[in-house]
């Protein structure tokens, strides 16, 4: 992939926590192996507290951690040389964690493994009381299909993951709306059908009739001029060309291949963090193309939390509310309770523009979540429901 | 997975081997990241020699050890307590690995993970001379889709893949043949699609068109009855039903999903190792759903070496060799060069019986591989030619 020397780079800081070593006390309340672990693996644990377990075998080493939520947990080793121990409550929803072994940050081997931060690594799933609208349910379920293309504009070859609905299986002439789909920075485009569940949640709404059913495309964010792709690092990257390549290379292709419905009124477009910002900007730059916008924990002034002058943010797209409520029939924000700075006080930044504006939009809370998955997926149930009406 | 428990029981044994440590010294050949890295790791490497070196940071450990092709090999620490080692010159192709950092089994925090050993864990590509029949080339690609679908045998939520060549999305009315390709012992249904390259194999036979557009389903191998599903080891699941849940479910909801030619004529199935077993078992029962066999690297009567009873094997399948040589188009089989015992032993009684009824088939061997992807992916290339002639 074209970013794969980018993404990398930078991982190591950040995966690099600084929080203070701590070992904390057993708890007494169940502990069971997480939904996220390889099949058949007994650890790591999760409880209804929120509590993470973690146990390897490693006779010879000096020290073992879980790296975990941004704290690094001492574990203890047993006579037979089995390291175990827990960390502090973690928030529900999914997280991404390693184990820390004399020095060695690894995956651990008992769990699967995801693509964020820039690896592919350990994940957790932490039980979350509506766990329910993302869980595999006895319903149709749609498939989720690896496209791989060859991108002029990049030189390069990309991936791309398309959710086709169940429905898409029962004629072979219906057509179907069309939401592309955007994960954030230092992930991929297999963060949303894996760790986002964006096909199970979408095949939860269709069978309840709160969702119309629609394809959903994952694309890879990270797309760069031949002549920047040898750069190490997304900041020595030059300008993206993610938005050329989603409108010249990718919808094309996407309508060409899939039964799509291809007009304005049929297509979406959403992203979370990094992907909310990309895609506000190709929304707003390409509003005969999109008729919906939802943008998960992040908007395209990101980090800045001053007021917005409309005058110049994105060439003064939001200059004419009016038109804009016009252009969009669906103008949608999400944002967890406890994200950390810069979002809460830049979303709200825009928001207050948007209001200044008159610009009509919904705006969403996860309850308890931060910058993650669970707000993300949250974000895709709340924001669904309302396209293609 | 209703096999979770079952594949991971003996994981741990199949990944432990016994090969006396060693520290080989440096070759002056170039090392370069292998095909198999995560994207930008500059570990794992490999070179035109077949050695493998791989490098982590582990400066509290007191020993790291690679461990490839049942041998440990000892790392040596620098100042900055990097570790870095290489093995001897491994075969070229696909080859499962593990560090060992302290005693602790680990997968490489570089290298991508796949499905193998009865654990999500480290693979490393080795350079063949033949790599372009399995590379990504610059011709039209087919999809790989995930379907999800619930066995009422077995009471569990299954997943196969199934490959759609390019040509299904050139037009909404084609039809296809199918081809059905099993994995082997402790691998699952995601390995033919990612170690085993089985999408790129086609797409490039395709494309040079000496092998006909088909689809390609890779179902899970395991399967029991409910009541044997709790129990913890293959050999404690009782009867396997794959037979069942392939011929009563999965052909079905393929040719329901999917736009397939659902004749004999136009079905193929094979199998390696473990799955050349099963599916040679369920060809000769279902003689009139299959016309074609292909048998990589196992027969059905496997691991034994004698001469082949034709009145008891397989309940007298083989007795009426006349009768098999119409019923099977194509009777394929294919071994590896360097396959340990008892595999070439094995296939060479069952091949014996063959010549011996009369019964027409194909023998191919891949030089200089074991039981390993390369081979498979050797007898694929060679296999999906013949079919649907």
């Amino acid at each position: 992939m074209n970013h794969r020397i980018a993404i990398i780079a930078v991982s190591a800081a950040l995966l690099c926590h600084y929080g203070k070593a701590q070992t904390v006390p057993v708890t007494p309340t169940a502990f069971r192996p997480a939904e996220s672990n390889q099949p058949g693996k007994l650890y790591p644990q999760v409880n209804t507290t929120g509590h993470v377990r973690v146990s390897i075998a490693a006779p010879l080493a000096n020290k073992v951690q879980l790296d975990i939520g941004g704290k690094k947990y001492d574990l203890a080793k047993d006579e037979k040389g089995v390291w175990t121990g827990e960390s502090l409550p973690q928030d529900e929803g999914f997280h991404y964690y390693q184990l820390i072994i004399d020095g060695a940050a690894i995956p651990d081997p008992a769990s699967r493994y995801f693509y964020g931060a820039g690896r592919l690594g350990s994940g957790i799933e932490i039980p979350a009381p509506d766990e329910a609208f993302y869980a595999l349910e006895d319903v149709p379920h749609g498939l989720v299909s690896e496209n791989i293309y060859y991108s002029s504009l990049t030189q390069t070859w990309r991936r791309c993951f398309v959710y086709t609905p169940a429905a898409y299986y029962t004629s072979n002439t219906s057509r179907f709306p069309v939401l592309y789909l955007q994960h954030g920075s230092f992930e991929d485009e297999t963060g949303w059908a894996t760790q986002g569940k964006a096909n199970l949640i979408l095949d939860n709404l269709i069978a309840q009739q709160k969702a119309k059913p629609m394809l959903i495309v994952m694309d890879n964010g990270y797309a760069f001029k031949p002549t920047d792709s040898t750069s190490t690092a997304p900041a020595r990257q030059g300008a993206s060309i993610f938005e050329d390549v989603l409108i010249k290379e990718v919808i094309p292709m996407i309508d060409s291949r899939f039964r799509t419905l291809a007009n304005k009124e049929n297509r979406a477009i959403a992203g979370l963090s990094m992907g909310a910002n990309q895609t506000m900007r190709i929304a707003m730059n390409h509003t005969d193309k999109f008729a919906y916008y939802g943008g998960f924990s992040g908007t395209s002034n990101y980090p800045d939390s001053n007021a917005i002058d409309v005058n110049q943010f994105l060439g003064g797209k939001f200059k004419d509310g009016a038109a804009v409520n016009k252009q969009l029939k669906v103008f949608w924000l999400g944002l967890g309770t406890r994200e950390p700075v810069p979002f809460p006080a830049s979303v709200g930044a825009f928001r207050a523009m948007l209001d200044k504006q008159g610009i009509k939009h919904v705006y969403y809370e996860s309850p308890k979540t931060a910058h993650e998955w669970l707000t993300w997926r949250r974000s895709l149930h709340q924001f669904a429901p309302l396209l293609f009406r």
